[in-house]
């Protein structure tokens, strides 16, 4: 997959949790993710589609660190993933890729977004079915480790 | 959610599997879900985006019932939920989708679809974040019960 799809989602990452979640982000190394289990407890995933490409994207927290930017966002305490946490993911999902949309409009990508679906549970897996490798990216905050992962078709 | 928009998911679903896996499936009656665990261990996931509304839906088998719709289509025994299942779930999901956006354009709904994800795991939990009412779908069938959930902004 070419940088400058995957660029403008660490951009956007990093922007959106800075914004609204006052939890700056550094970027890991991206990595070609080959298994499918998820990195985290709660996932949000988001399909996208372009004029010539379609992709999805899954933004994935372990629950400590969902908890964390809860608090840091709203101001309350949660210790387990219920409605507010998974409103907040759907959110956050919709945020990120609204801003990548903006950000690769610039380069002249022009994406439509569906709605994200939020997935939730220990051991939960994700295949995304673009015919695409399946990049990994690792984000390290005070909050601990989340991860992205974008798959477009090639 | 208009019957408008759901009727075309109904008939889409029973005509790829009569025709994709030769099972005869008949649709119960559908319900408003409004826990988010699913009915199943494997999920295609799509998003929908038309000019005027966006949604997503989940197609959600029981791991029994997808190994025999693997078996019918593919000729092939599967134990487990592995690549071949995962393909086919998506592959399902694409073809549902692809049906009932092909029913909703004669109705004037034009539907973009992103790719699917295949999400797997014993009770993992789906919550779509359409502003929507999420409809359940359950449909019979001699491999057993399997599920299709809808939501869309009203």
């Amino acid at each position: 997959m070419k940088a400058d799809i995957i660029n403008p989602f660490l951009s956007s990452v990093s922007n959106v949790l800075s914004t609204m979640a006052m939890l700056e982000v550094s970027p890991g190394k991206p990595s070609i993710k080959e298994d499918v289990m998820s990195r985290g407890d709660v996932s949000g995933i988001i399909g996208m589609t372009t004029a010539t490409i379609n992709g999805s994207m899954a933004i994935t927290f372990p629950d400590t660190v969902v908890f964390e930017i809860v608090n840091r966002m709203l101001g309350e305490t949660v210790t387990e993933i219920n409605d507010t946490v998974t409103d907040l993911v759907g959110e956050l999902t919709n945020m990120v890729v609204g801003g990548a949309k903006g950000l690769l409009e610039e380069k002249g990508y022009d994406i439509g977004m569906a709605t994200p679906v939020v997935v939730t549970g220990k051991n939960h897996e994700i295949t995304h079915k673009a015919q695409g490798q399946n990049i990994l990216m690792p984000f390290n905050s005070e909050a601990g480790t989340f991860y992205v992962e974008v798959c477009f078709d090639t």
